[in-house]
């Protein structure tokens, strides 16, 4: 499936997150990631990022469409990193 | 059309475009607004962030979908506002 992980977490913990989620999605803006997830990856992920932050404090959206054609994006301003493929 | 805007602003701006969007959208996150927009409503928004922001610094991302029903949507951690209709 195609996800889009936006996260509101402690400012301690950004930096972990984000380098975790970069190794299996794309970074697009602050803390903002989107990619294709296998059904695997998409529990690996959830359940690391559970593990990862304060659930009473800390926020994490998860999107998931049927594929990266779901939607359409638009940008305003600068585009922080282009949407790549991970190889 | 359905939409969700995740912005990247200079901190000065993010009161003021929270403020903007909150008279057409669901605060969901920090930063992060889901809801229905008619098209000229859409023109609207996108022609207002355009002028509040610095197009070399600040980045807004808009995604564009059929309906509310286009996506799943998880929370990880805490719910920072449920998305309720604006009437």
């Amino acid at each position: 499936m195609y996800c889009l992980i936006v996260y509101d977490v402690d400012v301690c913990k950004v930096s972990k997150i984000n380098k975790f989620l970069k190794q299996y999605m794309n970074w697009i803006q602050n803390s903002v990631f989107e990619g294709e997830l296998s059904n695997s990856d998409y529990v690996k992920v959830k359940k690391s990022l559970k593990s990862m932050i304060d659930k009473d404090n800390d926020s994490i959206l998860i999107f998931k469409f049927r594929n990266k054609y779901s939607f359409d994006k638009e940008t305003i301003g600068t585009e922080r990193s282009p949407v790549t493929n991970i190889v």
